[in-house]
């Protein structure tokens, strides 16, 4: 099995923290995105949604998005679990993975692709062109801080995204929340339940994946 | 166990189709978005977001988001499974039915909410206002032509979005390729894959739900 890795980016470092989570080490191909190498014919031949992270396993198959990747981790490796522990668990997890994807992700997506000049006509990942589209990366900042808002009093009687366990959820959010600096948005100062989540979370050894 | 329905929505269809694969009936609770009874203090104390589809266990315990729903359906009601037989194929259903949210589901919700007179400053669903950007309805519009393009290549060479098998990714392409219509997008003439697989799935009696 080998993990279509980028050190760099964002979506793949969720599967990087949940391997580590897993306590999993599989082989490695870096694919550098600021080379453009995803669109290198190779790896298009592997993929020809032109993205990262990607699994490919021994029999040839080829599994892309991080939610599929990572769930199908979690069958093959069951230990510690990250998607639940109950079927009411599961489902919470999902629900609140698929807010943060929706509010955050695609947030710091939005105002970090829709500015960048390295990104013009690039808006979207994937192999299809998008034009540039300045008042969505603006979305893009103030839901960023309508999730501030809306984690810090999630977190008020919350240990994790999910109660008191650990899950992807977590993951999704330690990743976004890194990511958001790139558009110049920390955790605000009076946020102070998601800074003891932050450095809750950062002081797993996973979180340096 | 409550089903918190609006007959006339795209996101709660999918889990109403769902549900009629499984050949299960719940109590239904109808919300109308039209008349906005999602933000009556009595459904926002059940959903802060304001959001349908929900499903409310007996014990109170409420479930938000169509795949957090569907995921819990399936476990409870294991027969005729809709996210896959294998962990292999689990994957695949999985990868292929988050692209058809990112390209499709969110492509046609922002054509539509973009645009549309009564969406003024409600251009995302859930609890926060933002306003409209017509030039993301365009660029939804042109998403869309792009996954008209896309599946009718896929279809060439699989009977359903995911290979000989009905899955979650087929309910979410019809449900998709029914909402597209309300920005005017129909299948195009051209496309006779998709219309081929167009026609196999509407005559699933599930089709009509």
């Amino acid at each position: 099995m080998k993990f279509y890795d980028c050190a760099t980016a964002p979506s793949p470092r969720r599967v990087r923290i949940f391997l580590a989570e897993k306590g999993v080490t599989l082989e490695t191909i870096q694919v550098d995105l600021s080379k453009g190498e995803q669109f290198s014919e190779a790896f298009k031949k592997i993929n020809p949604s032109a993205q990262v992270p990607l699994l490919q396993l021994d029999d040839g198959t080829c599994i892309t998005e991080v939610s599929a990747i990572c769930r199908y981790l979690e069958e093959i490796y069951p230990q510690t679990p990250l998607y639940g522990r109950t079927p009411v668990e599961r489902a919470q997890v999902e629900s609140f993975n698929t807010q943060l994807e929706t509010n955050g992700l695609f947030a710091v997506a939005d105002a970090f692709r829709n500015t960048t000049p390295g990104f013009a006509n690039r808006a979207m990942p994937g192999p299809h062109d998008y034009a540039q589209i300045p008042a969505l990366a603006e979305r893009g900042l103030l839901k960023l801080d309508n999730l501030f808002a809306d984690l810090e009093a999630h977190l008020a009687t919350n240990q994790y995204m999910v109660g008191d366990y650990f899950s992807v959820a977590d993951i999704s959010a330690l990743t976004i929340l890194d990511f958001a600096r790139w558009v110049k948005k920390g955790i605000p100062d009076h946020c102070t339940n998601l800074l003891r989540w932050s450095e809750q979370v950062k002081q797993r050894p996973s979180a340096a994946a």
